[in-house]
Formats: structure tokens, sequence, C-alpha cells
């Protein structure tokens, strides 16, 4: 195999037998390592227990970036998604979609990402898939994941839960991964010294199910494309509830806050890869935070504002504004409506 | 949302919300309603029974073809995958990486098909994902899909079972599938009347455990990129063992000996995505061939060769080729020798 991919290693034959051996030598565990058309598991929920599954794509570019690449991103990423609906993830799918000419260094590179972040997270990649297409069909690489996990007893997180009072928290500061990605495509020369996030959240989650149990976290999401705004938008509008953060303890690094300012971004639809907002009950909320503080992906952990007024047949919106929102109270001390974002500001962030 | 799929759409906004509820409301389902970040099911695998996961990428030029389309494959394949390991197929997860200006009106030929066939298999889609990517930054339509099913107690087919003396049967003529693409893409003049054999092959693999019990299925294997060719000798590699298969009985189409014949192509390497073979003990050959013959995906099915002699330690090749060989009785009386092929004679065959 010469250092780029042809698109013989699409094909089913030699070639691909290559390919795929080359990604198995990285990835290589007992149930993978049989390369067969899928991977038969010991994995079996107990009573009370759930499958979680999930599946997500990764097109970001560039695919290297400060803080990850597409592979730290496609483990994170559905790690992330099985974790905010309360499941321990354990094995992931990978499928590979690869434009003919990419170099093998880059695939390396990635897979060596895949493996570390797959072994930090502690799951398995089971099963794969590689395609290639012609150049100029493709834009290097594109992957997908899909995620197996197991939802313990006890555990019903979901946007059915939310209501009135309860506190959001956030586990660090928002905007890290757009800025770090936008910062790091060609033709921007903007200084800032920005990093992405991304990161496995499923032991912070751990850590935050031990400290308060099973019961009493009510809704968790991961802050990925649109930000906090479209995660608060589309629990308000699901839930037919408002919700008031508080700015002022939105916490925000200070190089996406620089970069937000001059290029006028909202630092709110700003994508996170490592960043998920937890809402939980107000008699809770405290030592919920301790959770987060004490976890090395929590330690800017903050209480960020409340879950508003609920509508329904009970309560009628009145003279309210006709649908729920998500109002931000500012620095100055005003109040401003974050809406839902139209689209991503940066196509292709993860 | 005009008739065509925008780069916003991709972005975590409104946009990206319209695309997710044109997908929702084809694939409607209780748990892809929820459209949470992944799917809780209610999918336990009993005593002796096993979870079997798969993932496939579909990347299929053109997206429409006679006898289906990337819809079709996406649901198909990846069922197959399932269906050849010995399990039920449960549930289906989808990723869909569309490039920018795709029409919608082929989003849903493409849904459409997606559903039809999903609810054919008896499949439920329960979670999904949309990309967005620049134009010329993809080719209209990605599909991944990743598969979840039940193995029931006792089936374990496999490579590890494969023995001197069993049976190969295949359900039906191959190459149908590479001749419908080939001859679809534009600048093919060449006139024949084929039909892809895309079809969800687990209701023809349940009737053959039916017929001749779990343990009796020694492997089986669909037959996809590579076709019959890289199938065996895929198992002729892995297992240490020849393969003597008797060219008269592979069942083919005439349209695509007619193809295959002008075009210059090897039958056994042309890919398939409704076709299998089955390695089955002798003794009950004739009564797995009759319960393939019984059921509609498997009308011509044909028992097509054996597995020939096994090597190790205990069985050394001797005075042998060096490497165990698939060889084809030709229609002559000869015997040819047939390679894993190099890579597939035509790329994005599915």
């Amino acid at each position: 195999m010469s250092g780029h991919i042809g698109l013989g290693s699409g094909g089913g034959g030699r070639m691909q037998r290559e390919l795929v051996e080359r990604i198995r030598s990285v990835l290589s565990n007992p149930v993978l390592d049989r390369l067969e058309d899928g991977a038969v598991l010991d994995l079996k929920p107990g009573p009370g227990e759930n499958l979680v599954v999930t599946t997500d794509s990764y097109v970001v570019d560039p695919l290297v970036f400060p803080g990850g690449n597409i592979g730290t991103l496609a483990v994170c990423g559905t790690v992330n998604d099985l974790a905010v609906m309360g499941a321990v993830p354990r094995v992931l799918t990978l499928g590979f979609i690869i434009e003919e000419g990419f170099a093998l260094e880059t695939l390396d590179t990635v897979l060596h990402s895949i493996a570390e972040r797959a072994s930090q997270a502690g799951v398995e990649i089971v099963a794969g898939d590689t395609k290639v297409t012609g150049r100029g069909k493709g834009d290097g690489i594109y992957i997908n994941t899909a995620g197996v996990g197991i939802r313990p007893d006890g555990r019903n997180p979901g946007v059915h839960r939310l209501e009135p009072g309860q506190c959001v928290l956030v586990n660090g500061p928002i905007g890290d991964h757009s800025i770090a990605v936008m910062l790091s495509r060609e033709g921007m020369d903007f200084e800032v010294d920005a990093k992405s996030d991304c990161a496995p959240l499923n032991g912070l989650v751990e850590a935050l199910y031990s400290a308060v149990g099973p019961a009493s976290v009510a809704a968790m999401r991961d802050l990925t494309r649109g930000g906090l705004a479209a995660a608060l938008n589309e629990y308000a509008a699901d839930a037919s509830i408002d919700f008031h953060i508080d700015e002022t303890a939105m916490p925000i690094n200070g190089p996406v806050k620089a970069a937000a300012r001059v290029l006028g971004f909202e630092p709110a639809v700003l994508a996170n890869e490592g960043k998920l907002i937890a809402i939980i009950e107000e008699p809770i909320a405290d030592a919920a935070l301790k959770a987060l503080q004490g976890h090395p992906y929590g330690r800017e952990a903050a209480i960020i504002g409340r879950v508003g007024d609920k509508y329904d047949a009970d309560n009628p919106r009145g003279d309210r504004p006709r649908r729920p929102l998500v109002y931000f109270k500012t620095q100055g001390g005003g109040v401003r409506i974050v809406d839902m974002p139209l689209g991503e500001l940066l196509p292709r962030i993860c």
C-alpha cells in the first residue's frame, strides 16, 4: 500500500483487506479482531436496565485542530450522546468514508486518537466499515460512529422531566471548540490561544450520578452544534417551558470572549465537544455542582440559571409571548431573549 | 425549506430542526419520535442469546438504479450483515451526510425506500443524525447504517466452523446488483435488462434455521463487494481451507452472463445485495436447499460446491500450492483458480 488511499481500497478485495488490517491493528480487541460481518457481544441489560443506542457522523473541517481531530470527535461525541441519556457507554462501531488520495499518515493519526479516546472512555470498537469515494467526492475522511450503552436502573433523564424551579448547571466554559476549529481554518489570521474542549464526559456523568443518585438528574444534554442556545431552545419548545439564564454566571474563557467580541459572535451559539448542561432539582443543585467540580472535566462547573414557568392547558400563556423563551440576564442587569440559531454560524464544526 | 438542502441544514439550528422533522415524519415510530440524543430500547437478550451489532456506509453511484436506491441498500445491507451472523435484526440507526444543494425530492425518495424496506425486514429506525457538507465535498448523499440484532440460543455460525466436506449453497443468481449499477452509470450504452437483487435476507435466514435447526448452519456470508470470489477467498485464507465450486451449478441470469461475457468480467467477483452463501453439513444440505427454495428470495437456490481440504500442523500442505485456494470446475471440465480480486472492478457499488 502506498502512502495514500487508492480507489481500490474500497472494493472488497485485497487492497481493502490491507486497509482493514491497518485499522484493525490500531484498534485491536478480541471482538473486532474476528473481522466478521457483525460483532457478537456479551452485553446484557440486567433488571431495570435498558440498552441505549445513538449515532453521529463527523465531517469537521479541518480534520485536525488544536485540541483534537476528527477521530477524537468521533469517539467523544458519541460517548457523550450516550452519557447524557444516563447510559454507560460500552461499544462503538465505526464507519469510514475516505476520499481517494487521502494520506495514510493522517489516517494513522486519526486511528490513534480513536484508540486513545476509546480507552479513556472505557468503550470498545467492535465493528467497522470502510468505503472509498473518488477525488472531489468527499473531503479527506468522514466518520460515522454508532454507540451502544446500558442505562442503569432508576435513571431516566429527559425533556419530559423539566419542571419550573430546577437549576441549570454547565460543567465549564463554553465555546472553545467552535473558536478552535474556526481559527484553524485556512485564511483566518485572528490570533488567540483557543483549544477544543473535546472530551468524553461519561466519567463526569458517573461522578454526578454517584453524588446525587439515579433519580435526581432531571435532564442532560451535550452542547454541540448550536451550543447552549440550541439546547435550551429545544428544551423550551419541547417542554413548553421558559429558561432564565444569568449571563454573568456563564463560564467563558478569555480567548473565546475576545474572539466572540471581535468577530461578533454570541458565545451561547458556539459549539462545544466536552460540555453538557444538567438540569437538577434545586435542593440538591449544590451537591451536584460540587460533584461536577470534583471531576477533571468539571472544575469550572457553574449553576447558570433556572427553569422558568411551564405553560399548558392549566397554565395558559395569557399576556406572555406566544411561545416559551430563553431569557438571558445581561451583565448590565437587563434581560434579552436568546433565540434558536437559524443554522450553525460555522458549517462543519463537528 | 426550499427544494434543496442548504448548508445551514447541518448547523444544529432551526433549519436543521426542519430537516430532522422531514426525516422523522417519514420514518416515524415512538422511539424515534422522541428525538433525543439517543434511543432507549426495550431490547434484552434472553438466556443463551447475544446482541449482535454491525455497521456499513453506503456511497453507491448513481443514487438510484434499477431495483433500488441508496436507501434500499442502507437498510438491506445492514439487515443482511446481521442475518448472516445468525441474528434477528431489530433496530437500525441512520447517519446522513448530505451535500449542499441536494434535491429534497430525491431525499424523500430515499426516505420512503428506507421506510418500506425497514418495514419489510421488521426493523425499526431508532436514532439518526444529519450532517451537511459544502458543494463539491460529497456526492449527493452518503448514508451510514448501524444495526443491532439478537442472536437466538444455539446459533453460532462462523469461519471457525468450516470443515472439509460441507456443502456451499447460494440462494440465487449472482451478479445482478453490479451489472444493474454499472449499466445505470452515465456513458454506459450497453443495453441489457439487469435489475439489482437488493433485498433483506433475514426472512430467508429464518426459514433456513427453521428447517435445519440452530446448530446446523456452519457459516453464512452475504456476497457484497468482491462477490462470491471475495467471500470464498476470505474463508479460505481465514480457515486455511480449500473450496471446490462447480461453475456449471452456479446460477447466473442471462443478462448478467451476456454483460459479463461482452465486457469481460468474472461473474464471481460481481457484487450482490440480496445473495448469501450458507455452508451446511452434507447430510442436511438437501433439506437446507429446499428451505431456501421455499422462500421468495431463494427460489433459484443451488448447491454450488464443497469445502475442500483443511491444512494445519496435522495436515501440512505438502506438495500442494503454498496457500489454500478456491477452485472452480469449468463448463469444459477443467479446473481454474479464482483468486481474491485486487479491488472492486467498479468503485462505489454500494
